[in-house]
């Protein structure tokens, strides 16, 4: 293994919403009927997750939340990684705390001791294993600048930023000056789009981070095609490789391309027995490629790396892998 | 089939100690370590609880409680169904609640406004699929028997009491009331064992019960062995034949037995395409004997649901049924 970390340094810090995933099976019925676009992520308040919670079966609660899994899957791989995301002082917020640092991943952002409840994706998964999302934020809005520490910034290789940061506004802004921070001590910064939607909502200010801001993005099919409203995956790739250094794009069972200006490299996706629920996929794809690019690895490499990883998570109930994605993927690491 | 619940009478009434399940991966060596009796339960207080919920690793919050989960079986073999237990009012308590209703369980204990959290039993599989249970009784122990509504008993055919119910003694003295309630309105009273160590804990009132006050009893081969302190699994069949109507006992991959009098089955398991989580495994067997029972079904037929039940719930992780039970076993119910 090339470059391992020193002294204090981490491989990658994760910021995000912290949320627990309520997850439930659903028939694509149930979604039509409960107006929900299926694969997507919808925001929703207290009072919605309340009566969408009441229409949804009985659930499996796992700890969640975008880059927080990413976190996971990095520790997971053999990585030091810390989190920083907020939850509130209550049940779902001591499970994702213990959860989380279970895993090895470090993560000591105060919970908070008022204001909503730690933030919950109540998901639903389909026959097909696609899976649903609609977040209630909580907690997750009062994640702050205060939150964001340079020194500890200064002490990732890579800083991975959701795109879903840019919905709570305060968190938006903890983005902006950790991403400052983190060019200012000479890191990387990376993205992913997070979701098709949310590039909707964003699409100015995730143009200008990738074009000026952003070493790595990381972005499924729908979402690159979001960013630059073009309906041909290769014309986003063209796009995409001129504005940013390292680009990796996933395409479900069609596995991933990774480019980095003239470098291209298409990568296929890993086999999976039975795929369950498609929860996390993009993430831990993410944690594969991040924990190679910190490590030095080559871009296929990395990529291989996300496939296993996103292979793991898509063959059970959950977005944390259940086994050591470093075991799993010890023939790459050694 | 035969007998279906007229007007407002329910199928099996069940009370027990109303628990959420934190499940995680643990290794014989850890078990060893913490001090733990592979495959049996443990009664932890809340501090307790907080340090090995610290020692473990990340885990899957279900909602569970052993007759809990018996009554979500007999819901899903399409009984009615209505559960006695007590959580408080904070999220798991509401997790709790909402994932019994969801199934269709009728639940309507007033959720305790103060005192002890919601009640979990943090749990570890082994590599074996064996499950350890480590319970924080919590807001059960405030049970009573004023949540123990004669009219409601009376309309069960049968009632499902826990032997978990004697730790906490209100919940003990709630389950005598109820029982002398159902038999006072002529229905059936039911008792599952619950635990080898539990009855070790309670086995002159076990005994008493079942010599006098209980009409069905459901137990394990370590559980009947235990009531009767004998070594030999005959040895103990042969004393409940004669101290109770009908007995259903299990013996893991080996099927079950039923006798009732003269009248002895010997009922296979069904079959597991793969063994994950043995969680679950006695209450749903409980669930598929006492729905058949209630429907007047004969007493092989009562097993073979049992068996049924039990395969779906050991095939992943937690105790409640993930497919309806009906579809499942919709032979025999037909």
């Amino acid at each position: 293994m090339a470059e391992r970390v020193h002294g204090d340094e981490l491989d990658v810090i994760g910021i995000g919403n912290a949320l627990v995933d309520v997850l439930s099976q659903a028939t694509d019925d149930a979604l039509v009927k409960l107006g929900l676009t299926k694969g997507a992520m919808h925001l929703i308040d207290e009072a919605q997750a309340a009566s969408l919670y009441d229409a949804m079966g009985q659930g499996i609660e796992i700890s969640g939340g975008s880059a927080a899994n990413t976190i996971v899957g990095v520790a997971s791989l053999g990585g030091r990684a810390q989190y920083i995301g907020k939850v509130r002082d209550d049940q779902l917020g001591q499970v994702f705390r213990h959860d989380l640092r279970s895993t090895g991943v470090r993560y000591d952002v105060p919970l908070a001791p008022g204001g909503p409840p730690t933030g919950r994706c109540l998901i639903m998964v389909t026959p097909d294993a696609q899976r649903t999302l609609n977040t209630f934020l909580g907690a997750s809005v009062h994640l702050g600048p205060e939150d964001v520490d340079p020194t500890l910034i200064a002490r990732g290789r890579i800083l991975y930023l959701e795109g879903y940061l840019f919905d709570p506004p305060r968190a938006q802004q903890a983005f902006r000056e950790a991403a400052r921070q983190a060019h200012a001590a000479g890191r990387k910064v990376a993205l992913t789009l997070s979701d098709p939607f949310c590039v909707d909502r964003h699409r100015a200010a995730f143009l200008d981070l990738v074009e000026h801001h952003v070493d790595i993005v990381l972005a499924n099919e729908a979402e690159i095609r979001s960013l630059y409203q073009v309906t041909d995956f290769d014309a986003a790739l063209q796009r995409v490789r001129g504005h940013c250094e390292i680009a990796a794009l996933t395409r479900s069972e069609h596995g991933s391309v990774i480019v980095a200006g003239p470098e291209v490299h298409v990568i296929p996706a890993h086999p999976v027995a039975t795929l369950v629920d498609t929860t996390g996929a993009g993430d831990l794809y993410a944690a594969g490629v991040l924990f190679g690019l910190s490590r030095g690895r080559d871009l296929a490499t990395c990529g291989k790396l996300g496939s296993i990883a996103a292979a793991e998570v898509i063959s059970h109930v959950g977005a944390r892998p259940m086994v050591s994605l470093a075991t799993l993927a010890a023939d790459l690491l050694t």
